[in-house]
């Protein structure tokens, strides 16, 4: 067996799973509750343990907020991990605890990976997984295979500029796709969650909806520059964001439909993820199969 | 022994090669006195007899100009081969005429994949090859192997946008990065031709020095955000523009060097490129090699 660890800034969530990746058992807990780094590897041991008694797991495969090291297996910064230090050897951690040798990585690239082995993205050869939430990021998947670049930091599509004299960006910068279109900018333009916004918008508030179709089209905009640099066949959108699917289908999609240069022949689909918050936990246990 | 063919909208460039890429001898002709995809194919037969009189060679790469279909070896529609009928289906016609299997590829790709193999990307897994001349486009090297796309249409960063309501682009929407930076919009800026802009430049013309630098910098912005999409270690700039790469090498790389999101880290280099006019031949002769 092999198991699979969705770390969240909210919530964590553990599988174990077949090697063919069919999930045999979960545990899930708030992230808050583990009380840091050292809390959450007792928790995760004896998750292990409860679902797979005495089972040695052949491998086991983390999705982990923020920017990390894969090949380390450290996390270097994580914004939405409160009070985890950083630089944490996170990876090695764990498959001492374990015993058993522990795969990190980014959890917009194991979520990608997630909806192409089993979610909106099967049969696809190449497909970008964009995650649409409080930030936005991505993951690629490219003939078949997880990029995650030479620094493990590809696919950052929230930090793609698109007017350099746009609105001023967390990361410094102005006008990146997160400026115009996360759920922190949104809740920012508004005074609202980003929730509410929504919820306002789908109840026929016009002013929320005007806002909720700005923020989608530039998103869009971002995914036709995703388009014309990476041709994927299907890029998957998932996040908290896309609960909201009906209202922002067509601004998502519209730029690629209508770009003279975007032939049909070469247009890729734009799909909702099918996964829904289960996408980090599959794409864990599909990261811990693709390193077997 | 193996073949490789760059066939440009001005020249065409022929060799032969060992297995291990080392060109063993070249020709060259002047594309338009061959007045056709037939005249080509029986230039190229030519070409290579008279180079391994009696040899048959292993495989054959070529590197074309504008869309193309690598599968099926198809030139979809080449702007720049001026008389050439679209969805010509050019690697079958050439490998029947020479009894060699053939393979075609986009001219960034292939050149990409010499810079990669043998300039100034040399040791880097993962690497962007733009070439800035009449137009802009990209080859992207990842994790060691050519990404082309779904539809072979990958890298194509003369059309990311840089502002929506940017100037107007020839592929019908605004604010491309090909719409500031290209030689065509930089002769349409100033009335004169590319090279009389940068050799007025260099001469101390600060007119044109202000036209150069603001194209470069747009060029760097666009570098920038190849940066944070695709993690490169290194981004190679070729192409006609780059004679006068003390004029823009600063503007180029600027963008990534101040962005506080591109960690030192993870910056990547840019560097010119290393081969010149030879960049397409020694790329087709890698492209044939990959395929062995």
């Amino acid at each position: 067996m092999i198991g699979g660890i969705d770390l969240g800034g909210t919530q964590v969530r553990l599988a174990i799973a077949g090697l063919d990746g069919t999930i045999a058992g979960t545990r899930r807990v708030a992230t808050s509750s583990l009380g840091g780094p050292e809390g959450f590897v007792k928790w995760a041991v004896a998750g292990f343990e409860e679902l797979a008694p005495g089972e040695r797991l052949r491998l086991i495969g983390i999705g982990v907020p923020g920017p990390c090291d894969p090949v380390s297996g450290h996390l270097i910064n994580p914004p939405n991990l409160a009070g985890w230090r950083p630089n944490l050897p996170l990876a090695p951690m764990l498959a001492a605890a374990l015993g058993v040798p522990v795969k990190l990585e980014n959890d917009a690239n194991v979520a990608g990976l997630g909806e192409y082995m089993r979610g909106a993205g099967r049969g696809a050869r190449s497909l970008i997984y964009v995650t649409w939430s409080t930030g936005i990021g991505a993951g690629l998947i490219l003939d078949g295979r997880l990029y995650s670049g030479a620094h493990g930091t590809a696919g950052e599509v929230g930090h793609m500029i698109l007017d350099p004299e746009g609105p001023p960006c967390a990361c410094g910068m102005r006008g990146c796709t997160e400026a115009y279109a996360s759920g922190s900018s949104i809740a920012r333009q508004t005074g609202r969650s980003a929730a509410e916004v929504f919820a306002a918008a789908a109840g026929g508030d016009l002013a929320m909806l005007a806002v909720v179709e700005r923020a989608a089209a530039k998103l869009g905009l971002a995914l036709l520059n995703l388009t014309n640099l990476i041709d994927p066949e299907v890029i998957v959108v998932g996040g908290g964001i896309t609960n909201s699917w009906t209202l922002v289908a067509k601004a998502l999609r519209d730029p690629i439909r209508t770009s003279p240069f975007v032939t049909p022949a070469r247009r890729p689909k734009v799909l909702r993820a099918a996964l829904g918050n289960q996408v980090g936990l599959v794409g864990a246990v599909e990261w811990a199969r693709a390193n077997l």
